[in-house]
């Protein structure tokens, strides 16, 4: 566990005894009697972004993270309330690009604004909180067993790399337009996997987005399953334009601990027993991609292997906002 | 309107366009079909407290003042989101101070927390979404007609005082202890009128908490009435300490533009028409005082008449987060 995981364990955690709080290890509340998920993420400026983004950005940000964490759970998107408080210079063009970025996007992942409150502050302070039906299931992080496959739901890294451009790393400094506009964008407007999430109900054991990172996110689930898991480099799924910039790492190792420590992808990571195998083969599904599995072993001990089936050790430097 | 108003009718009130968001203008969002109120408030550091705050106030204050947007509504508390972001120094100890008041509130007021977002930055913010239920009906800020009476649930102005002794202002320097601690713990830890909004239900026209200053809100609501508004001075309650204190002020004009312009007090107002007089009465509600009522004449107007009845002018800075 990370130092926030740390910290929610130990003092949020015996305030939360409670169903519907899950025990606060997944990715959202729910509301048995309502058939209702509730989550809430923050985007603080110095610590998630800074004054040179561009509003719009971050409010389709700010809500596609949230929606990440519905679909995580294998909810349908219903609304949210919003709280900012921003520098009073400037305020109005600043609101004018971020409600225009809202707009746009409540309008593509169809969901509806509640209220929230306003304030204003030195530095730019955002926070939602998302609402979602489910049907009957939710996702939950427990039903891991022998044999269970790991899956990812498209390529990881890339929101890395745009981090790093928007940074100014002078790593990145020679890659093309192109190049860069392409891992930009996955910084800037993640994918919340809504439509897949919601196809897992049933099949999935457990299901998670990964926003810190997918070794931070593999050690949590491990955390507390009872299996060793199993992770294999070669099936992990990188975007072409991530191989292309492959050199730029010293060696493969540098490359994958970038690639599996670097945050904010928001794809979904999820494994499938062998006993509903069919069932995720009916649905047709683009993109995800088996990287492992678990088995009786060394329960919680996480073992990757290298393109020749060696084990590798690398440094899971993790995600922690804390 | 305030500033903040406005922001919330040009910039989100547009996005808002569905029955859950009742046009922003209440304390909450309302799911009918659940029978749910929602509401999220913030308060963050150098804006709503400063660094010198023991963290157990500020966790108390946070549930409280969300607690009394649910009063608003006439909601029974559910539960809770709750988004912390903190110094990573001594965050230890802060966090004790700030999970012990929690936990002591979340006890009084019976609810329950959810999950939510954690994360460090140099300033503290702290943002909550309360959750309620309904039974039936929720308040809206639209029945008002001729003749309805203006109720307000306290004394008011308390809350300004402990603002200013908290700052360390002159003029306040010499009230003794007993006095101090009055007007501070009236500022630390607001008393949300849950039983109070739940009682008013089917009987006041509107009903909203004074979070901002009583001349804020009561311009708020006057801005859409189609009535005139008259508010008797003498009839509005004050403390004793607050009595006491008269003096301090340059003369009577002085001092109730400051017990009226001063909020954080979450007294509720309300208004109730003549033919629901005799519901109100059964319900033997203690401290509640009429201090005012609505009729035809000027719409939007309000006159606000001292203890000699005639018309007094004061000025209403209110008080606007932005």
């Amino acid at each position: 566990m990370n130092n926030e995981q740390k910290i929610i364990e130990n003092f949020f955690l015996p305030l939360a005894k409670n169903k519907e709080s899950l025990e606060l290890k997944n990715d959202a509340a729910f509301f048995q009697k309502n058939k209702m998920v509730v989550s809430s993420d923050m985007m603080i400026e110095d610590r998630h972004f800074d004054k040179s983004y561009d509003p719009l950005i971050l409010s389709k940000k700010l809500l596609r993270i949230n929606l990440s964490d519905l679909a995580a759970m294998g909810a349908t998107p219903y609304g949210f309330l919003l709280n900012i408080s921003i520098p009073p210079k400037n305020y109005k063009n600043w609101l004018e690009r971020f409600c225009l970025g809202l707009d746009q996007d409540m309008k593509k992942f169809n969901v509806k604004l509640f209220g929230g409150d306003l304030s204003s502050s030195p530095k730019t302070f955002l926070s939602l909180t998302i609402f979602g039906h489910v049907k009957k299931k939710i996702h939950r992080k427990i039903n891991i067993i022998d044999g269970s496959e790991i899956y990812i739901s498209d390529t990881i890294g890339n929101a890395g790399v745009g981090l790093k451009i928007k940074n100014n790393d002078k790593k990145f400094k020679f890659l093309n337009k192109s190049q860069k506009d392409y891992f930009l964008n996955c910084l800037y407007y993640p994918n919340p996997k809504i439509k897949l999430g919601n196809s897992l109900l049933g099949i999935a054991d457990f299901c998670t987005d990964i926003s810190d990172g997918f070794l931070n996110e593999i050690n949590y689930i491990s955390s507390f399953s009872d299996y060793e898991t199993n992770i294999f480099l070669e099936d992990i799924p990188i975007s072409d334009d991530m191989k292309d910039i492959a050199i730029l790492f010293k060696n493969k190792k540098k490359f994958w601990e970038f690639v599996l420590n670097n945050g904010e992808d928001y794809q979904l990571l999820f494994s499938v027993r062998k006993s509903k195998k069919h069932l995720l083969k009916k649905k047709k599904i683009k993109n995800i991609k088996k990287i492992g599995f678990f088995k009786k072993g060394n329960p919680k001990e996480i073992r990757i292997f290298d393109e020749n089936k060696n084990i590798t050790e690398l440094s899971s430097i993790g995600f922690s906002h804390f």
